[in-house]
């Protein structure tokens, strides 16, 4: 019988601590929607002073706080955004900008460091003087740190170099900063600087920084205006919302500090895992809390027989694709979880390799 | 200077007890996304028992609620869906079913008492045979209580029949039921028989109930799971979501026996009204929480300057349109503010009288 | 044998003129995307010059041309459209630019003569102070002559008021002008001083005008440059177009003098139908080419039927509705075919009679 | 002073020939709303046999075509289609199909000869697991001949392949074939043995086969009459469209024989050019009509210049982008016009390498 868990499928599975528990039980609160809820007021002052930002929104998930940013940047019909071939909102997002918004994605190619190449970038902007058969580009959109390129981060010198591309041609800068803490950490550059270059950002806080619910957006004053009215059209204006956002406040002031370690943790992982025979870790692409493992042919695997076997000994993977497994680390993984998941990963692997060779 | 306050301006205005924030500080949770959240798990099945539907979900917000229920029933582009020309969807929804969801809307007039005339709902029914200039008619919704009629109820008898209309043509039937709770109680008809005849039903948490956000939409196990993936399209899919549903749970054993108190204090606040030369009330219509006052002529005095007189009493009301107000009832509001509420109601509107009468 | 077709079904109807076929083949054209179609530009600078405006652009049918001055309109996401409850672009275009467009329809009652209370339509408008949950009023659309009321025609000074309106709160104002010509010819007032406050008309000339094909649209400079695009992007942009503005020149001088005797038609077989014992038609209501008539309970035959037995006789004419016929009047139908009509009908009714009597 | 025209803007700016014309003037036609048109009905029949398709649709123009195929196979909100990143579909329609349609692209990359990979395309279809978080695939679109890259051809194998994953995983095949007679000509492959394995297929009779205007659209008999629908919808139905259909048959009578001398008169031109030192041509590229051209470097002048010197000969090109230029080859350019082409086109290089010489 299994008792001890160990969660590693995403950093949004973070149960609320002690004092995100009585920070909620005793929220000063108020009718969001009708006023401004006290609490929201304070989490969002903070969130506009982190990220030097005029104002800021919270909102009840990454999937509202990008969506609502895409759609306020592209209010006109016949808008077009550039963004990335495996950015977040364009898999994991349902299509939203699309389904919902009506704004067509006009995708560049993703490098493994989750940066897209600048000339091609430009390319992809539509010239104006073709605007009888063209969308209108509008949008320019990152990701930072970048999910599926394996948690990397993308420098201030690059972001100021797409904001300088985006001014040039008149557009706006959103970045999905739903991780953009950890790459704050691992970069050693403050949240405020990488954003520098941004119209809007969109920060999860029930990510690695573990509050149980929401994201904030920051942008101008304009801008988070008419980002409200929209939170309201989609249903994400929340009544006495300051419960969760009490939460937030502590996330803020708890968890920052733990994320250094999260990456600290994801590399002695993927360390452990690259020491595996039959599994491989791109060891330098783990730059922040995210751990892609590869298993190899010779072990006759599949991820989700792998992750299947591993959820006997409790703990719980999530498969991304054909022989590719992915790991995330956050404030409740221990150390000694860590070398718990080494431990079975390396029996369930052998275990495959044992029969194997049994037979 | 005020110390007191009795906000009066809708009944999402309350603030979470003591024991929903104990309950929101010992929630069990887990992530609502990757997995179900236990506790929205018991707050779901116990909305879908209380409904008598199969299947239940928690969403942020009330016009996220409706938002879902009218565009899971209208999947298929050309669709259309009618509705009451006062209804909530309607006017104070931001368009979204069109302007997010690409539905048309067709308008029947709401009586006085929030019913539309079942004629002339048949009668904007779209006769398939001229589907080359005709949208597709697939949903009827009903509203109950009726809120801009002044939450006056709508009999099971009559929805049954609105029922029985949308079966004879292949439609399905939303009820908007924010406030089912609140006709539940006036008509003294349990709620799972007032939804009987509905595909689904949004009943909402954050009013009378006092829960500090959050609505849960009602339909089939097919209809709940294709609404799940619409909320996490319009980014209501919220993680460690059982804090709201704990305080949610806590709602509805503490407050839907207080409603029958509330609708009271909303008869009592309007005969008082009423009674206060100047000021019109018609009490017949007043079946639940809601009290809509107009000012007539003689007093000199519009509406919002009423409000404003009112706020330095500490009393917040919203203005409903010219020379009406509007006054919403809740658990938080006692005999005593009521009774506050008229005393100073009669001083503001003497108040003009008498610089009427001294000129 | 029939022989004989009186096609009344529409003025839609009409088969192009010699002048028209000769016109056709001999027009002079170009690639009107790439370039500008020359027959094509003497069109629109003509229906520019008769309707006043600055500009204007021929689009493929009276659909599109409502559909792209709407959408160009409300080219911003949240937008809402004012219009009559019974006006073509509300009942019978789809409801598309909700379905295509995302734009909020409001809708007023339309009384019987094809206006809308000017309060009522005051009262409809949006007050952005509650744009937290309401959509943005954006346009007003009239319709002249007004098909569901019977052909009806809006006075000069009605839309005046209308304009008036629309300016107070920075409105635009378009009017579906399919039969503006007819109107124009019953009041007997040009078409620019009918269309004077409108910002943009849809004018059809394949109806009444009896071109083969086609809709102009007529606005200011800015906007129908914007239309251009929509118009591309919607597939409207057609190559070597002038073929069909050819035949549209040719219906402008050939047959808006002939608008007055189908009015004179449409009169007459009003007159007719209605001393038939068993039918009824409002004769007032019967201003230009639409003539409604309604079969009485007396008389035991449904629409359908009737339309039957008189398609036995080469008279072709579309059910309206529960015992209710509609018939249009052209320039394809003669006077002889009216009383042949009257003839035909009266023998259909009296048929019916004679048999009922006969039981 | 210019007396001579050379076209090769697009093979869209034909004039409609003297059959075209008399046709056109002589035709038999009908309200192809309210009824079908009899000329529209025997094009339809025509192109659905070519096609060996049930069905087939009439629609003004290749932007419809597409614009209505791709929405027909996509009714339900959350809809995403695959197609290559440099097709006509997602670079030159107004990106229509989201803007208009809601529906999310999800490009993979066009090889130099049109194709995609089919792995890649594989990869790119949504696990129907992770719906809730991904949109649906519901099509795949190719293009045939690919008009970017050089108007080259995709081989019927290639279309069964796409065809056999498309089955496999019960998606929908739609062919953008505005020039699949090119492509039938070019490979010696009858087109319904191009177009086999797709659910539809948009054909343009306004580029080489030289029709005025006009697209026709093939698929099922129920696929067809959705399409009619949302014609009207997007305001695509036409009246007596049967001129139109007229001229259109002729085309198909006329012009799909003078494809192969299109195709020599392009390889001449070709062939011409990339002998002009300063000017590159890929010639095995140019398998149909299409004629790009690269501008060295050596040439010190820009394709717009270029294309302006030219235009002062008579000679009409578009740039296609930086240093590119397109030519498009159609039965109304003559061998002649081609060697005029090419003198003219070597005396402009030469003057400004001339002019360079000599500084």
């Amino acid at each position: 019988m299994v008792t001890r868990t160990v969660d590693l499928r995403s950093d949004t599975v973070t149960k609320p601590t002690e004092a995100m528990r009585t920070a909620m039980a005793n929220a000063e609160v108020d009718d969001d929607v009708l006023s401004h809820d006290p609490t929201a007021r304070r989490l969002e002052t903070e969130m506009a002073r982190i990220t030097g930002k005029e104002a800021a929104l919270f909102v009840p998930s990454g999937t509202m706080g990008n969506l609502i940013c895409v759609l306020t940047h592209c209010p006109i019909r016949g808008s077009e955004v550039i963004l990335g071939d495996s950015c977040h909102i364009h898999i994991y997002e349902n299509g939203g900008i699309s389904t919902i918004g009506g704004v067509h994605p006009r995708t560049v190619k993703n490098n493994e460091d989750g940066t897209m190449d600048i000339n091609q970038m430009e390319a992809a902007i539509r010239d104006p003087r073709f605007e009888i058969c063209y969308p209108t580009t509008r949008l320019i959109c990152l990701e930072n740190s970048h999910a599926h390129s394996g948690g990397r981060c993308l420098s201030p010198e690059y972001i100021d170099q797409v904001g300088e591309l985006a001014k040039k041609y008149g557009l706006k800068l959103h970045i999905d900063g739903a991780r953009i803490f950890n790459a704050s950490v691992a970069l050693g550059v403050p949240v405020d600087r990488l954003v520098q270059a941004a119209d809007s950002v969109s920060i999860c806080l029930s990510k690695g920084l573990g509050a149980p619910v929401g994201t904030v957006i920051v942008g101008s004053e304009t801008f988070i205006a008419r980002a409200r009215i929209l939170r309201k059209t989609l249903g994400g204006g929340m009544r006495q919302v300051g419960v969760l956002c009490a939460a937030a406040l502590i996330a803020l002031q708890e968890n920052v500090g733990k994320l250094e370690g999260d990456h600290k943790k994801a590399k002695t992982l993927a360390v452990g895992l690259n020491k595996i025979k039959g599994l491989n870790v791109d060891i330098d692409s783990v730059e922040t809390n995210i751990v892609y493992c590869d298993i190899l042919k010779s072990v006759n695997i599949t991820e989700t027989k792998l992750c299947k076997i591993l959820e006997g000994h409790g703990i719980l993977i999530l498969p991304e694709g054909p022989f590719r497994i992915r790991m995330v680390l956050h404030h409740q993984i221990s150390e000694s979880d860590v070398h718990y998941t080494l431990s079975c990963m390396q029996q369930a692997v052998n275990g495959v390799h044992g029969k194997q060779d049994g037979k």
